[in-house]
């Protein structure tokens, strides 16, 4: 998923709808984009997707702030920092990444309040659970312009309804549920199985083991 | 140009022109991609430009080579190689990233020779030059799919000629020579022109000094 939130972002900055608009009418005309290097990024749920956010955007220059419970310090964040100083991290956010998981405390948490606190330019990732986002407080803020501009991978109901304004809106990037569809999915999870079916018949315990609840919670 | 050279490779990868389209057609059709980890990059030139790439790619966990004139070894790279190494290099490679200088060892160093060596569903990127790359050989290559896809900044001719076969090519980005246009410089450039007026003043030497013929190779 982390690749999938670098692209999202990276296309937004690299202004690509503009980028494209201008191959297709065949006009050469250069215009400007904004470097990650120096932007803020504010990754809201702090485990391995998260982390793999932050790996690769410190490593174009991003400045990281992970909110996570746990408050000790991490090596790939500048701060760690809880959820209760979201609204203060928000004014000086320019890449907001939701990757937590759906609990009471994380739900509608990208609400209007929320919104009103985001800067003109700034860019919302959805790679968590659709319902971490009021869908439409969302559309009223990018009508506002902060966020500016959208990513959405995940849905309030899936799959999203044909009328659903966010399918034609031109500041959202939107996509089916797909962000974690890696092709190295399939042999990466042939590797885990088959190192668990040996500790299984070794009688060991097993790797990523979960709980029914946990695997309820993540489906 | 780093992020410029992610956000092209990652849109081929992330499959980003079939994903537009679903999303204008309305679409949920989920569709899986390439992620970065374990492609094989191979960046022609290894200088300020080369080696951004290089750490950017490798935080997605890209093997790197960088192919330069100093063969000591570069803790960015995975391996250093020359220009005569090139040959062996490109059935490897998954992204062939060009932002060397242009001279005579460098003119159309990506011919029909060199494409005839790449793999199918290999990338090629050209933020150097425009004439480091034989474009009517990199047309027939694209027609056979090996490269699969190409991220063109620089042209032989610029502005490019408005009857390109360049403009309408599904598996070409292209764009006007403005993968070093970040908004970021102007405000960079200053720092480094107040630095120099001081050092200038006090009688020290400057830095970023080029000669003549630098700024001529480089323009």
């Amino acid at each position: 998923m982390a690749d999938y939130v670098m692209w999202g972002v990276l296309d937004v900055l690299q202004r690509g709808p503009e980028r494209r608009a201008a191959q297709a009418a065949g006009e050469w005309s250069r215009t400007t984009f904004r470097e990650i290097a120096g932007t803020r990024w504010t990754l809201v749920g702090f485990g391995a997707i998260g982390r793999g956010v932050a790996v690769r955007a410190k490593a174009f220059g991003a400045h990281i702030t992970g909110v996570r419970r746990n408050p000790a310090d991490d090596p790939v964040a500048d701060r760690i920092a809880a959820l209760a100083d979201l609204p203060g991290l928000l004014p000086d956010t320019d890449v907001l990444v939701l990757c937590a998981p759906l609990t009471p405390e994380t739900r509608h948490i990208a609400n209007a309040a929320a919104f009103g606190r985001m800067k003109p330019g700034s860019i919302l990732v959805n790679v968590g659970r659709g319902p971490l986002v009021d869908e439409p407080a969302l559309l009223a803020a990018l009508d506002k312009g902060a966020p500016a501009h959208a990513v959405l991978d995940v849905f309030e109901t899936e799959p999203l309804a044909a009328d659903s304004p966010f399918w034609t809106h031109p500041a959202v990037t939107l996509t089916p549920h797909s962000s974690g569809m890696s092709a190295g999915n399939t042999p990466r999870n042939d590797v885990i199985f088959v190192e668990n079916l040996r500790r299984f018949l070794a009688g060991e315990p097993l790797e990523n083991e979960a709980t029914a609840a946990e695997v309820l919670a993540a489906s």
